[in-house]
């Protein structure tokens, strides 16, 4: 268990005597990516270590770091969906191949651009949708630490911040990880052949972003944390100031515009908490059915969450342009991009529902010897 | 256009003087992965070519061989799935990890196999499932070849080998790399933080079946030679041969034990050949309503395909065991994962159809300038 755990920080050079501290790199870890961060086996042959905290909170103690580690490695799956995309936008731009089904584009020359592709629009506009819907929820997320940290919040704020820091945090990271490499391998795809190629940049952030599904607690570690720990075992308490915040939004942008992102967007918080009810029944009955719908259940969570992102966004883009803007080519950009995620990506929630519905017995079933 | 392509060899040395023919390596490509295969930039500096097959006819004459890569490279997206399985049972069965959420497995020991996790299990399975019903559907294709140039096929046999052979290669090729890409990272998330270092051998996997995706036509080419060209350019014919081989196997196994496969395997090749009528209208009016839909219309098409190999192989086992058999554990095993492919695999086709009818709208409506 980590009942026994304490915290040491053992310096390269003994903090007393300056002189070395036998602190030893045994080897250097051989990885499949972020080759400029070295790994390294280390050896501590009679080092110094001081302890950091109370004995026996050593754990307790490292987390204080890794709520924000977590939020940093969210930052990090978005952050290739991004430069994934801006690769693959300037390639699928320049790059001809075949005539656009619906006729040349550009007739002087021999092939089309690729970008006139319906696949390769999918993939460019998905690889956006997470990027910079992604952006938004980190951006959401960060708001709450302000008020936390820099703000003078009352009571009722600081519980609110805490809550949605809470729940936010592990779709964030998990759910921005998992679409962040979905993302950056679409961007090698828009590349075809090329992609593969390490010279045009692609491959190297699928690689450096691979990683980021498992450090900091797996995207696995992430769901047992959101669906067990903060979400059953509260009760659905700061799940219900997650909801609170959508349906506000809804309620306070009923109109016409609005309404292709308002109406799917309520149906999803509110199916949200209503299946979040069936499987805490489930899990009183079996403890091993919160772990066979943890990961659906987090990835149903991310597009959910991502929606409201989207629909926010959407909002802000139509303000803009009603009190006239000269960027009108972005926030119709954006208004558009809103539109694909609703259409495109937002389903792929139902797939999620239904597979956490189906229950751990088909997972469970099997003895180890029928493996 | 490809019109004017002839197919030439240039021999490293003259056919005729045996002298140096000039065809010299320009430089070695630097890849991702299969780092054994060295792909290489080739100058041919007045090197003398040899016409193959007819002048402008290159095409026509390299799709010989094209077709027989293609399924080679289905082999190597379902041969990634099975080994990276392999890898990460193996670890599964080892690695301890926190306790069984229903309670301690291993007494003995402060934790427990992590096999006994749920969410491991759906991982493992996830791998199993693609590895094993890829390979019945390989073989599947194999007997097809047998039949056409082993064989001696009456006119109809041969026309229904052809018809198989045609439909089911796309699938093969870019069904089975994409999920044996998704098998090959789901074994590197079972071990972990290890999964990222490269003496496990997990993260190798990943790497090199990267490129099955891409070559040999990418996703994105076999999913409009599937859509485009093989069923709505031929009004349908070649998908009823396939979807004649499922009605008749749910025709002949309509009992009380199959009834859990044949019931939706059912439902599902007939909505495929429903949903395809309607496809084929649009795309009347719109020829970019093909493009849209064909990556999710070809996943649909892999993840209904497989259903039905899960359930033949299902019946199978159920056969062998009411032989009597020794290998118990083997086949029930194997039933215990055809249910779970049917529960938590095949439903992913549902948001597969939704987003493959949401239109081409959402995808052509931007602007270049508006990306």
């Amino acid at each position: 268990g980590t009942k026994g755990i304490s915290l040491f920080v053992v310096p390269k050079l003994n903090a007393d005597t300056l002189a070395s501290n036998n602190v030893n790199c045994g080897s250097i870890e051989q990885k499949m990516g972020i080759h400029g961060n070295a790994t390294c086996v280390l050896n501590f042959d009679g080092a110094t270590g001081y302890l950091i905290g109370p004995p026996n909170e050593g754990l307790r103690c490292m987390f204080t770091f890794m709520n924000f580690a977590r939020l940093g490695t969210a930052l990090q799956g978005m952050a290739a969906a991004e430069q994934s995309y801006q690769g693959a936008l300037a390639y699928a731009r320049e790059r001809t191949a075949m005539r656009a089904l619906s006729g040349p584009k550009n007739p002087q020359q021999s092939a089309d651009p690729i970008i006139f592709h319906p696949d390769v629009r999918r993939m460019l506009l998905t690889q956006r949708a997470i990027a910079e819907g992604g952006r938004a929820l980190i951006y959401f997320c960060a708001m709450q630490g302000d008020i936390l940290n820099s703000g003078n919040p009352t009571e009722e704020e600081k519980k609110e911040a805490e809550a949605l820091m809470s729940v936010l945090t592990p779709i964030a990271k998990a759910f921005l990880t998992e679409t962040g490499f979905e993302a950056a391998n679409l961007g090698m795809q828009v590349f075809g052949g090329h992609g593969y190629i390490a010279e045009w940049g692609m491959e190297q952030i699928v690689r450096d972003t691979r990683i980021s599904m498992l450090y900091e607690g797996t995207t696995g570690i992430q769901a047992l944390d959101l669906l067990g720990r903060k979400i059953l075992g509260d009760r659905g308490t700061m799940l219900r100031f997650w909801t609170r915040v959508m349906h506000r939004f809804c309620r306070d942008n009923k109109n016409r515009k609005m309404d292709e992102f308002i109406r799917p967007l309520r149906r999803y918080y509110r199916e949200w908490a209503s299946f979040t009810n069936k499987i805490g029944i489930k899990a009183i009955l079996n403890p091993e059915e919160v772990g066979a719908a943890s990961v659906d259940y987090l990835m149903y969570a991310g597009y959910v969450t991502l929606a409201y992102f989207w629909a926010a966004i959407a909002d802000a883009s139509y303000r803009a342009l009603e009190e006239g803007t000269e960027e009108k080519a972005y926030y119709e950009g954006k208004i558009k991009t809103a539109r694909f995620y609703y259409k495109r990506l937002l389903p792929k929630a139902n797939s999620h529902r239904e597979l956490m519905l189906s229950g751990a017995k088909t997972l469970m079933d099997l003895k180890i010897e029928e493996f």
